[in-house]
């Protein structure tokens, strides 16, 4: 499973870098909130961009050949590159996904929504509620323990959806065979807002890598 | 239409801010694949972060007290906060949607998508594709003068989409009174990888402030 990277870093190994990356990653975060809402001056503005663009020079002067990839130790996966849940990622609010210790692969999230994922003025852009749904339905697949990738998702949009705080809501509704439907929607606060469906499916070469392994079944697949 | 901004600015004002914007962006853009794929010490991670945070209390002495809106000028939208779209928004890659000058909203884009929108390792997230062929359907829609916000989104997901130069297209399928159902569908190296449709309705209360208006009619609803 190329990309999957089992480094096996121990607990505090782990705790160490996500006490150094996160800081940094939310830092960047509220950058880019300021550069979509900052009125200051013309000046002002390129001055910034001079002194970000040295930022990255910095950060580039040492750093991984192409993306992050998703990798585990002890059987966890650490998807600090992933654009919804990563605690590497900027573009990621981040929704942080808490599992129940559920059979039917419960799971939920609160977060924050700002002007970085607004759609219609005020409102969080259909598409955002899509990916973060997306996200939620392959993590109750995999909190289930049956995990998989996205074969077909369906939205369904009730009302709008308020930027601010937001929650999401994952279950596993049936499994047949290689396909889970897992459902999921996002409650705003009059109530649900989106409603999602996902057909998720354990591709071939993913079944055939847990067949051969002798150790921990990744649970995560998105 | 709160939000909806007429601002009515002339055309060589946009250009200047567009010219302001984007490179502070784009540098923002690159500031966020750095952070997830560096790999310098500690010490220069807590070093670039302070300096980050200098940097968005800088842009935030004067900004705007919420969210950027849509602003329109001349009857063309500016949706710069947009997260698939926003020229202001560095969570966007961005996609920069072409249309054709024809009745059934055909629109396409070329894009790049890199470390920040990474699933499953070295593939497109899901969610990603969601997010981007929503915008599309919207586009296509408003493009083929029947602008909606997104009621139902079905994405159907027929091979993993690598990271990478990739296309997106969308049309009209089909109108039926206040809905607008659109098709679109993301391009890799090896094909069609996501296939989506969308219902797009127009809420009542744009209706309403479509047929009070004398001038433009908005073409953009996401």
């Amino acid at each position: 499973m190329a990309g999957y990277v089992q480094d096996e870093l121990p607990p505090e190994e782990v705790e160490r870098q996500r006490a150094l990356y996160v800081p940094l990653t939310q830092a960047v975060r509220e950058l880019v909130d300021a550069t979509i809402r900052t009125t200051v001056d013309d000046d002002e503005i390129r001055a910034v961009q001079v002194e970000v663009e040295e930022l990255v020079a910095r950060l580039r002067k040492s750093q991984l050949d192409g993306p992050y990839g998703v990798r585990f130790s002890r059987g966890r996966g650490r998807p600090w590159g992933n654009p919804v849940v990563g605690l590497r990622n900027a573009v990621s609010p981040p929704v942080m996904i808490q599992h129940h210790p559920s059979a039917n692969g419960e799971v939920w999230a609160d977060f924050h929504l700002g002007a970085a994922y607004e759609g219609p003025p005020g409102l969080v852009h259909g598409g955002v509620s899509a990916l973060i749904l997306d996200q939620v339905l392959g993590e109750a697949a995999g909190a289930g323990g049956k995990p998989g990738m996205t074969g077909t998702l369906t939205l369904r949009y009730r009302q709008g959806t308020p930027l601010g705080d937001l929650r999401a809501e994952g279950w596993i509704d049936r499994v047949d065979g290689i396909k889970t439907y897992a459902k999921a929607h996002l409650i705003g606060p009059a109530g649900v807002t989106v409603e999602a469906e996902g057909i998720m499916i354990l591709p071939r070469w993913a079944r055939e890598a847990i067949a051969k392994q002798e150790g921990s079944t990744p649970s995560y697949f998105e």
